[in-house]
């Protein structure tokens, strides 16, 4: 089954900086809850956005949701420090987002996630920017997981984000990034494979139409896992369909429960 | 690029057997152009309908269809003496729909193709009936490509159709399906791969989402081509934008045409 990674407890959106900002835990709570509802499997939590607030706002924030979250969190930060505080707070296995290859991100992780039991998400992102090939991909997840192997981290806890880039900008980046992933689910079949879908469609109208149509895409790839809102119910009514279609739901009981709820509908 | 084959001229449509009947010339042209705006590359007539009528039925349509078809004609009978005479009456290169490895309808069909300059579309059906497994549908593809390449029919001018199978009755006839055109793919790269796809949601509701996520997954695993009503606009919004993003679509021309003439939209 496909896991949905929740996105929106996140600072960078207009409303939900302002309810960290007047300590508005309904607000943030609701969210959660709603989140859930609609299927989410993790939900992530940022608080980034307001400049020399994120460790207090981190905090705040793992408080009021931890105890109204029936799934596992996502501690989301570049900041070892804020993540080592947010750790110690958590009830269930949190999802670590994110290391990368780049040099200052990866050596502030690697002693942080040492021993560690927690899953990650480990960016195909290195010094020299976003991956340029198929091969460039599959290479720069390899070295992911087998560094972070060395540190502890089995394999099944590592989903590794391939970095969806815009189409527009070039027509074969959507196979760039498919191939990889085949060939990354290929060498470790037990690796995740998650990240975000929109950049996709960077640049080019109608862009949940594109979103769609790649994630089923990326799912028939190997891409057991996506960070997304879980209120878009289009998308989450393509991830039901397409995780039926790829025979991950038996007398399709979860798609009939969809259709019967309301959340798959034309 | 995707070909659309338009499946609307069929007697089995209860308004085009009421045209068929009156010999009502214009709606039948009418519904051509319209399946040729929407994107069709070839237009299927099938006269199959009306017993005993079927001669003088494809006699007539072909009449008034060619001179308004820009397009070239699939000629879907299973009866060779009407493919004859239909084939006769051909101004561009016709596609046959369809021969199968069912004894009957292969022997009569082989003497028929044998020697002629046209495409084909080569049904994975046999007297034993559906294929029952990936391997099976490979199997049943490569004796009809062996087949017809030895009666002079070349490789790329075969349009295998795999039969997609309903998910409703077991939940790996989608993965049964993709990975049996994949395999097809790898044996033989110049080979067309098309058919119906609503089989895959028979017996479930909200048929159409199941529909365009099913054929966006056929799509990434090689077919090139499917049997549908063009006129239907989420399907057709759905190939164009699944073609761009497997790398058909420079620049993303296409994708852009389509939503400044509103036919991709959400």
């Amino acid at each position: 089954m496909f896991e949905v990674i929740g996105e929106r407890i996140n600072t960078s959106r207009k409303l939900v900086q302002s309810a960290v900002a007047n300590r508005d835990a309904g607000y943030i709570i609701d969210d959660v809850k709603r989140q859930q509802e609609a299927g989410a499997n993790y939900i992530d939590v940022n608080a980034g956005a307001r400049i020399g607030h994120e460790e207090e706002d981190m905090r705040w924030l793992l408080e009021n949701i931890q105890p109204n979250a029936a799934v596992p969190l996502v501690l989301d930060s570049p900041d070892p420090t804020i993540l080592e505080m947010a750790f110690q707070m958590m009830e269930k296995t949190p999802m670590i987002n994110s290391i990368s290859l780049e040099k200052e991100r990866f050596d502030a992780m690697m002693p942080f996630l040492k021993g560690k039991e927690c899953r990650v998400i480990a960016l195909c992102m290195d010094d020299t920017g976003m991956p340029v090939s198929s091969d460039d991909i599959v290479g720069r997840a390899d070295k992911l997981v087998k560094e972070l192997n060395a540190i502890g981290i089995p394999t099944g806890s590592i989903y590794i984000d391939p970095l969806v880039q815009p189409i527009s900008i070039d027509s074969s980046k959507g196979t760039m990034v498919l191939d990889a992933v085949r060939a990354i689910k290929k060498k470790f079949p037990g690796v995740h494979i998650t990240g975000g879908l929109s950049n996709i469609s960077y640049g080019l109208p109608q862009r949940q139409i594109i979103n769609r149509i790649f994630v089923t895409m990326m799912m028939d790839a190997g891409m057991d896992s996506a960070i997304i809102d879980p209120l878009d119910r289009k998308i989450m009514a393509t991830i039901r369909t397409a995780d039926m279609l790829l025979g991950h739901d038996q007398f399709c009981m979860n798609f009939l429960k969809g259709v019967r709820s309301g959340a798959i509908a034309s």
